[in-house]
């Protein structure tokens, strides 16, 4: 059975409770559950992982490389300054769809580069906790085309 | 009814035949088919518009306030360089979904700003022409949620 | 009896309609008209033209060099970006007015920077629909003096 | 009766005598005459200060939160280096109009940004003395509507 | 009882070792006990907190959501790299005092910008341990106030 | 029998007429001849289209796909703008010489960067109306070593 | 009896009047007579200068070398732009904290840098008038150890 | 006897394993027993560590102090990013080897800054694992040196 | 008889005083003696101003239009931000001399910038109080030939 | 009879050797060979001179300024870097054409920016070897037309 | 038997008289001898040159693609200015080692970036005439795995 | 007896012929006799080098460690990108004036930066061929005061 792991970064454990206005208010928890579900209902695992440590996120991708065909990632603060991330997404060989909750494109210059993005196969933002669903089809999508894009670039 | 205005800018009406290795074998007129098909499925309308002319697309826009719940646009090469089609966005008040074939934030430093995405709800870039599907998801959402995205930013 | 070219660029169709409690409520036609009356009692004749291509906004300047002796010109968001207007302008040998509803030096550091500006005879922003009787006067102006601004530079 | 102060910042008093060819051959003081007439003939009180000393421009600012309902302001080579006067502005809350002999955008690369600007009203430049002429009319305007500018932005 | 938090980032276990001729004498643990006893005296609970964990300082302030009305925070090298705590700042709501032994303007150039300080009430550096101590009366000040800072900004 | 598609942008109808000490007395219409007679000589098509539209000049280009061995093409003021005609060409696979009256090298600081040439086999400014003919003479060579350019890079 | 000048740059003549809801209500004679009893009470004599004129403030600090042992020092909008103050600092060999009412580090770009700190022994930003009294006590901690910081760098 | 502490930060754990084409396929195991058998010929203890964690690094760092005479650092993603383990760095008085696997100088632009780089005695970076064998022959010089370089600077 | 204005900027009335081991021993008052009978000696009268007030040295420069052959200028802390200077020595038409003491190349990075230096016939800096003696001695020669340099540029 | 000196700079004396898939398997003997006798075709006389040493080719532009009509120039990889072959070339007055091998327009950030070119008459780049033919072609038109370039600028 | 170049540049006939408490003590003649008698000791030959001519150093690298197997280089000052040497040892085919007597990532700004670097098998910096040794050592292991490096990149 | 050299670099030997109206009429050889001449009067023997090879240059520089007390040096064109001549003055010992025909302040951008000036005494520019004669009198002063300039920094 395929498996996905998802991975969320620093503050994240706080979805629901911070700044509700902007990210919602489901809790992380909620969405890992629902996030899970609609997986299973595609016969696909799902397995979630948070941690506001970048060293745990580190070796979670690197034991992804044997456990989780895609990788569904919101690096939260670390997207902008972590090269050891980048790294290791690069070293997992683990196809990963980077996530964010906002437009960060729209936000301070500092949130606007991603160091993850160059090596992930393409990132979704500025959709709140759809942006998780979506980012799960395009994991489903991955999966089903047994890894290779159709179009991807 | 409601309905959703999707957008092509310069060089998307070669997709299928340009550089398919990038992106994709797919024609624009297969993807509008397909996307017209799943959003009646849905009981959604969508438009189908391409143009290479900057000042089409700007028109194109302006008419979408008064005929499109949403607008899921790709920008082409517009994407990195136009104010016009930026102000025309934010003057028609219509929500618009950003959407690439390719990561764009992988490619050369001219590509990784965009003018819209700090205008538009969110991006989705990376997965081909499954990136348009997504967004097609992405707006059904907001139009289902009546134009409010639960914990967007 | 000497001609003035009103040239309004991209999205200046809208005015009146779009971000009212930014650009106000008198429409383009409006505008027109009221520079026109204001034109021809001071024994002038104005033409008017809004485009939102940047090439037709070229070409109207191309025949301005026959039929106008100054031009007055809200390149929208060409202002920021548009190397051809600008040498269109050059080409033109007409002397010209540039105008902006908002204070652009007061918004997005993308607007701050015009590429008109430097080939025109000055600059005008900020003051609403306001700005464009300014404009006039300043045109009325250059024309009254055959063209030889006292004290420019 | 409405009150303008019109405020002229360094080498200003040299009008007329300074680079003639740029700058033209008025005096400052005929200048201040001449707009001290025009206002009057609006039944607008003009009160007229030049200064090359920073510190005096900042105090006839401050006066003016009592005694001015618009400045018309020439900061002259303070535009470009003085946060002070920026900060000055923003303090006494009186709509200030930003006024240029030259066309500042088309000259040195320090002269095209001014700190004056973003909280100006708005700006006009390139036009000669009949640069002051024109923020006359735009200061005649704010006063005439009570100080709201009509889609101003 | 009100509280204080008091966190130290990375190195500053250190202190009163590391660089004494930069850095001082004075332990942490010293520092610590002196800030403990002077905010005892002014009937306030001070939590001590050090780690050189950038994880363990973003979970030590989610913590803080609910157990202090202030944060004193020396971020150390953190200061100018984390984006992460920036957000954990945020999210906590709390009010956040930067401190910092040396005057960080005046050193390297990527010591002088601080991503943590446009998230902070304030900032105080350059005093060595006298830093704290001025922090703790700030905060104790917010504390006095119910939170708000008298003609802050 | 090969065909080249020479190929001009904004401004370039005004040939001969425009700044005629910057860019010579020969019209467009006289050029496009001259070129015509000279690839003819030589066993060889040319086709020339002018446009002050961006988009019909990708459209020219995307047409050139199926009718051109060679594009020469002078962009104008889009050579540093236009992302759109840089993809166009790409899109095109057809080999693209382009082309410059003047020294671009020598102007402007924003005349320095173009974003054809990367796509673009070579470039050759500065030569005036004779650029022109250099640009044939080298496309000429393309075609005649049937598009591979020996020693090119 | 030790000598302390505070010292207060442009506009802060208008504290208490200018932008309350950003700079509070405390007038500058009320902030420098409270500053002077607090002094007063610890033994420390303090002296209050404020200017809008840069020149004037040079030569406070001039002064100052003959009679004070600490200058508290709020540079205003000269914080950003003055050599000249920065190069008196050094000059006048007294130690010297930079106080903001605001916390600068979160406003403009151009507010982000100060030409003083790198002269200054420490900065306190942020806390309002309060900011004032913190730096009082800063001063009179360099004074009681003989102007050697402890621990300072 | 002389210690050697051999330190190794994000992703070193997969060497061997990760892109063997860039990396090589000797194991991080393989390596530190190799270098431990090399130094213990030259009469010193190798001692290794290896995390993903910063904060884990930073207090390897701060051990050193009291347990090696020099440290040979690969500090992997973190060399571009971390004020903090170039503090501990400093902070420790340890003299302090750079070593990477590839030629940093020659990937992406990110890559070339190290932060570590200028408060350590030098760095050898593009030899593969023997990059680490040149790094502990540096080592052992400085021992047998007692710590002074020869003509270092 | 010709003449000749020595005009110093901020600080330098503590010449001779401030920084000794940096500007030397001479007092402003006698350098000014020294370069006046230097300057007497070869039958040119030299007049010396000094003043710390940007608004005084603006007038100083206006009132040399009338009086002064040559200036000779040590701009101070001005030299690197003031617009108002430059502008003001260009509209007095008196060629002058740019003097620093110190070698501002070597220094920081923002005093390496001379907003007088393009409107200057020359500078010479790095000297100390010699700096003043050659410049002049480059004055009288100026004076000599008529205000006409050979071979300058 | 007319005379041209072909320049060719550092490296070039590998032409055909170095890198032949990038830069052709001509040698320079050879393309000198062939370039002299199109020349002689033509009634001109082409001299041939090939250096590594900036000094010498700084002096072969310094014997041109009397012994050609034209130069031909290749800078190689001093086209970016020298300051002093630039100041030859305006010194010499004789009318230059920069040559490349390759599209240095598509190459690395550091190539693109032609120190040479500002002073060159026209740049001809990416053609292979052929460029020189090209670059004979433009020479031969400027002699024909005795230096005046029509049309260029 | 297998040959090494020891290639010296700009102002190491200097080493031991030249700033000898940061370049140390031995001489360059001395140095040479030294690495000479080791490698002679591994079975390689090693021939040395020093330069202060850019021209001499790029002609050196030429000669060696036909008689050295590994060039080992220090390019002293040329190191961040020529790219003539980048195109050399690019052209040369060697594999070269870049050394650094001092950690130049230490030091001033423009000699942080080499140009050399990402032509260059790797780089060794800081250990004083311990860095020629290590390359001795990195080249010695090239050429006996017969220039394949194990695990570089 | 007291030696200077006087070093002119790159196209200098053109003085006199190369933009006379710019560089003036003198020759270099008449300069160098009019200073041999001048230092002799005052007891001081002048040598004269000049040469367009770097190398060179950098070999006088050597030479001069023990044959000169001071250099008077024009860079020429090396004056803005040479790394190699700034190290050859550092390493040299000898003082060095910097001196220019023109007012490099204020021509193209990149002639702004001088490297070797943080590394001379100091630096006069702009007076054209009587720079020269104000840099010997600025030698004969070191040489005076024994190398030790009264009041420099």
């Amino acid at each position: 059975m395929p498996r996905i792991l998802l991975l969320n970064g620093p503050n994240l454990n706080l979805l629901g409770e911070r700044e509700p206005e902007r990210y919602g208010s489901t809790s992380l928890k909620e969405l890992e559950q629902g996030l899970r579900k609609a997986a299973k209902g595609e016969g696909v695992e799902l397995e979630a992982f948070q941690s506001n440590h970048e060293g745990e996120l580190i070796e979670a991708i690197h034991r992804a490389r044997k456990g989780a065909d895609v990788i569904v990632f919101n690096p939260g603060g670390y997207t902008h300054t972590s090269v050891a991330l980048r790294d290791a997404v690069l070293a997992s060989g683990v196809p990963t769809i980077e996530v964010h909750l906002t437009n960060i494109h729209g936000r301070e210059d500092f949130r606007q580069r991603s160091l993850i993005a160059p090596v992930a196969v393409g990132q979704i933002a500025g959709f709140g906790v759809e942006s998780y669903y979506l980012a799960l089809r395009a994991a489903l999508g991955l999966i089903a085309r047994g890894g290779a894009r159709e179009g991807g670039g």
